[in-house]
C-alpha cells in the first residue's frame, strides 16, 4: 500500500523541477527495469505489481529494502505511462563524468526541444560507441518520461552532461574538429575527411544549428539531398544523427 | 458556421474506417497545407480560420468554392492537434500508381505500426529521392494524422500502396534484387555491393522482418554494432531506412 504522500511524491517525478530537486529520476516497465538493475545505477525504490513481484524473486530477494508491492491501480497512479508495464523504479541522478575530448566522437545537442528525439539519439550513439553527448542547456531534459522510454535502455551506458555549449566549445583548441550538420552548403559528408576525434553537434529540429554556435563550427557537414527538384525540406534531427554516425564510423 | 453534421463528418476522419469510406484523408496546419496547394492532390474542402483567410487571399480567392471560414472553436473541435494551427483541408486519397520495379529503389514496409515511424520513414524516402514505397496491409494507414504530420509535406511526393507483401515479392523474378534489414548476421552494409535497383524491406519496431517474408529476401543488410559489449540492442525502424538509404544513394 501506497501513502498519499508517497503517490503525490513519486508522480511529481514527471515534472523536471521535483526529479531536479532530489536527484533522482524514474524508470518504467519490465525490459527497461531490467536494463537498470544491470547497468549498476543507485535505486532507490523499485514498485512492482505481484506479477513483477513473482516473475523477479531473485532479484527482489537482494534487494527486499527497495522493493515494495503495489496494485495496478497504485502503479497507474504514479506512472507516466499509457498502459502502465508491472514495475516503476525511482533511480539516483548519476553525477555525468568529466569528458576527455581526446580521441574519441562526442555528441553536442543544441536545443533539442523533442524528448523522443533526444532519447533515440542516446540509443544512436549507444548503438555506434559513442559514449559522451553534451546538451546545451536549453535542450530537453534526459530525464523526461519520453526520452527515458525512446533510448531502450541507452540511457545507461552514455554519459550525459548539460552545459553551456557556446562556452566549451571556446574551451577548444582552435584545430580540434568540430562538425556540425546543416541542410545546405556544408562539405558533401560522402567525400569529406572525417576524423575519429571531434565534436558533432546537432541542431534543433525545427531552427538547426543555433547562431552563437554556427562560427564555432570547423567542418560544416551537410548530407546531400536526392529529392526530385530538391523538393524535401530536411531530415529529422535523429534520421541526421544516424546517418552522420554511421559515416564517421564506416571509415574509421 | 460549420453544422453540427459537418463538424461530425470531419471529425469521424480520424479514424481510417471512415477515411476509407470517403476515401479522403485530412491535413493540418499552415505549412502543410501551403504543401498540400503546391502539391496538385484534389482538395475537397479548406475550413481556415479568418487569419488564414486573411494571410491566404490569393489562394482563397482561385478557390471560392472549397473554402469555408471556421472560427478557432470550430477548428479545434474537427482538429486531431492538441494545438490546431489555422486550417485543415480534406483531400481525396489518390489511387496509388503502379509501380515499375526496374530501374529504381522501393522501399517495403514489413508491419510498421508507429505513425511516427511511418511518416519519418516517407520524409526519408523523399529526402533520398525514392519514389515508391509498399507496405505490408499490416502497416499502419498512411493516412493516420500523426503520419501525416510527421511526413512533413514528403507525403505529397511519394507514391505509397498497401499490398500483400509476400504475394508482390513473389511476382519477381529470382534474379531480382530483394534487400531487407536485419540486427545480426546479415551481409555488412559498408562492405556489400548495393545495386541501384531493389527492394528494401523494413522490419517492424518490435518483431523485425515477418518469418512470412525473411525467405524471400536474397540480400540481408546489417548496420554493424558499434556498441561496447555489443550491449545496444537495435536501431529504431526509421533510422535503420535512414541509414540504409543514405548508403545505397551514397555508391550509387
Amino acid at each position: 500500500m501506497l501513502s498519499k504522500a508517497e503517490i503525490k511524491r513519486v508522480s511529481s517525478y514527471k515534472e523536471a523541477k521535483y526529479r531536479n530537486q532530489d536527484m533522482v529520476f524514474v524508470v518504467e516497465g519490465v525490459k527497461m527495469v531490467d536494463e537498470l538493475i544491470a547497468s549498476g545505477f543507485e535505486i532507490e525504490r523499485i514498485f512492482g505489481t505481484r506479477k513483477w513481484m513473482d516473475d523477479n524473486t531473485q532479484k527482489v530477494g537482494s534487494r527486499a529494502d527497495e522493493v515494495i508491492e503495489v496494485g495496478e491501480d497504485e502503479l497507474k497512479k504514479i506512472s507516466s505511462l499509457i498502459t502502465p508495464n508491472q514495475v516503476l523504479a525511482i533511480v539516483k541522478a548519476p553525477t555525468p563524468k568529466d569528458i576527455d575530448f581526446k580521441d574519441r566522437l562526442v555528441i553536442a545537442l543544441d536545443q533539442i526541444n523533442d524528448p523522443g528525439n533526444l532519447g533515440t539519439i542516446i540509443r544512436i550513439a549507444d548503438w555506434f560507441g559513442v559514449e559522451d553527448i553534451i546538451c546545451s542547456e536549453s535542450t530537453v531534459d534526459q530525464y523526461n518520461p519520453k526520452a527515458i522510454q525512446s533510448t531502450m535502455g541507452s540511457l545507461f551506458r552514455v554519459n550525459i552532461s548539460y552545459v553551456n555549449l557556446e562556452a566549451t566549445l571556446k574551451t577548444l583548441s582552435k584545430t580540434y574538429p568540430i562538425y556540425g550538420t546543416v541542410v545546405k552548403n556544408g562539405e558533401d559528408i560522402y567525400q569529406t575527411q572525417l576524423k575519429t576525434q571531434g565534436i558533432i553537434i546537432i541542431g534543433s529540429e525545427s531552427h538547426g544549428i543555433s547562431k552563437e554556435i554556427l562560427p564555432l563550427i570547423n567542418h560544416p557537414l551537410t548530407i546531400p539531398n536526392f529529392s526530385i527538384n530538391q523538393s524535401a525540406e530536411s531530415l529529422n534531427a535523429s534520421i541526421a544523427t544516424g546517418i552522420v554516425l554511421s559515416e564517421f564510423r564506416r571509415r574509421g
